[in-house]
């Protein structure tokens, strides 16, 4: 998740440990922790510069929960605050009517004394935040949320793949989602040579894996390709430089690269990325790693709409289903943070 | 010229401003500023990290000056007296007897007020810094001490094509050579993208140059060359990243990429480099803007050495001359530092 854990804070002598969400109710279809799923109970809160938060974001999409989960953008940039809806009108989100994703926090626990992270879910008839278990929401999203899935929605979790997607989820996550953090605030040289080495050992053996077949696992997309999007399509943006990730750009590796664009072409992965939100909140919030607060002008973004000709490897990405359908208009992401 | 004005103190409310040379006296054949061409008489002070003093590296390897002119290699890492001789025996140069390169600026002149840079050229009798003058240096290598020349040496400077020269040289000194530093010391927005964008476009502009010609004037190897591949060498390594010059990496650029490669295998040219002393001057000493002081692993250096096809275009690297021979054995570039 992203919080206050992914700044400054992060600095120090020990090496960067990603905190443990706090919050961790489930919203299922039998309601067991008093959270049943219903259409139009609960509001998603993300950002779009998140790469936790993403995998919602795109679960959301894929799987057709636009009105029975409403979502609320915050800004890319928080301030001492944490995530703040400066990009809405007079400042709050309209639906929960707060200012600063921290006034949910506080209506669940006073004095929480955690971090403010994205992505939340929010019940908005109290206004308070149910979970922020970024590991878990996408997950009950994809099977608990079922009933309100539109159809043609693609199964992201299959039953019979689970233990091959958890495992292959579990060494990403190490290695890739949080390996780039490590490599990014290590604050010893040898701490971030091991997160680097990591990264890109992952990536050969991931290289290895997809130049065989399109997607992670099985034949058609599954919350393991969504949890390696959401990294892969900020590599060259923010972590080859920013991070420091830079033995090459994915756009160096043609399996990845092809990878990569297959899924940002599929709808419900692209049209949810927001280059501009991506490169700001890293450039303008780790002031420990880039003080200028500059934001790069590169790379260019020209070729995420090029030929992969993954479809060649076979494979469908929503099996027996469909893909979802256009943006709603009021989520689409502006001009500026496309390619 | 590198010296403490590419540190730090290059920040504040203006724009980064490269430092006028303080000291620059010629050594020409006439001897007309009391510096005649002597063999054995000055010792050139150089880092292999800067890309000005790498000029007259690669200048007096083409040439052939290696007994005639003595080099001492200063340490990657300035401290807060600038270039030290850390890299010798008991930390002094074994010509000059000093520590530091400033050491010969005061003998040259008490309270001299002046940055310390490299490259410099000192007279080896009094001790006396004579000059560095970056620019005029290596264009003095090359038409002044050619009595002193190997045979075989290439003409550098052409009569007939000087107008030429200089005019790419200055595009190439304001946009390239100077632009990344004007990029990556930026302290505004707006700053940074002025210049980065200026690298860009002057980098399109030399694309299509050498799209169709070997070399950037006439057929063989000049100045103009010498002075674009110290920045192209750098520019994965150190500008890319640290600089924030990354709308692409040079390795995407099959033109470019092919032309530095072409002369990073021609001799004289990529025997004279030392990633490691790149990498370790710009990220261990430019805290300003890499805090963590932080040397990133990448990138990958494996394609340097690949075939580039460029003798298709024809021209001769050395006209009717000869390549070098091979480095002196106390001049190699220690395995860690090459590809």
């Amino acid at each position: 998740m992203s919080g206050g854990g992914d700044g400054n804070s992060a600095y120090g002598h020990k090496a960067f440990q990603r905190s443990k969400s706090h919050f961790t109710d489930r919203i299922t279809a039998d309601g067991r922790d008093g959270r049943p799923v219903t259409a139009g109970r609960y509001r998603l809160v993300v950002s779009r510069a998140c790469p936790w938060a993403s995998r919602a974001v795109i679960s959301r999409r894929l799987l057709g929960l636009e009105d029975a989960l409403s979502m609320a953008i915050a800004d890319p940039i928080q301030d001492d605050r944490s995530w703040r809806f400066t990009l809405d009108p007079d400042g709050r989100d309209p639906v929960l009517g707060i200012r600063y994703l921290s006034e949910a926090y506080d209506r669940r626990e006073r004095d929480h004394g955690t971090g403010v992270s994205v992505p939340a879910i929010v019940d908005v008839p109290s206004g308070e935040l149910v979970t922020n278990d970024y590991q878990q929401l996408t997950l009950d999203l994809a099977t608990e949320w079922t009933a309100l899935h539109r159809p043609g929605a693609p199964d992201l979790y299959p039953d019979r793949l689970r233990d091959e997607i958890d495992t292959v989820m579990a060494d990403v996550y190490e290695d890739v989602n949080n390996g780039v953090y490590r490599a990014g605030f290590a604050s010893e040289q040898g701490e971030y040579e091991q997160a680097c080495a990591r990264v890109f050992r992952r990536l050969e053996l991931l290289t290895s894996r997809l130049a065989r077949q399109r997607y992670l696992v099985g034949d058609t997309i599954t919350e393991a390709d969504i949890r390696l999007f959401t990294t892969l399509v900020r590599f060259d943006a923010v972590y080859h430089g920013h991070f420091k990730c830079n033995r090459w750009k994915l756009t160096e590796n043609p399996v990845l690269w092809a990878y990569v664009r297959d899924l940002f072409q599929t709808p419900g992965f692209g049209d949810t990325v927001d280059f501009d939100h991506i490169k700001r909140h890293y450039y303008r919030v780790h002031t420990g790693i880039n003080p200028t607060r500059i934001v790069p002008l590169g790379p260019d973004l020209a070729g995420w709409r090029a030929s992969h000709h993954r479809e060649e490897l076979g494979g469908r990405p929503f099996g027996t289903g469909t893909p979802p359908g256009p943006v709603r208009v009021d989520e689409e992401v502006p001009a500026r943070g496309r390619p």
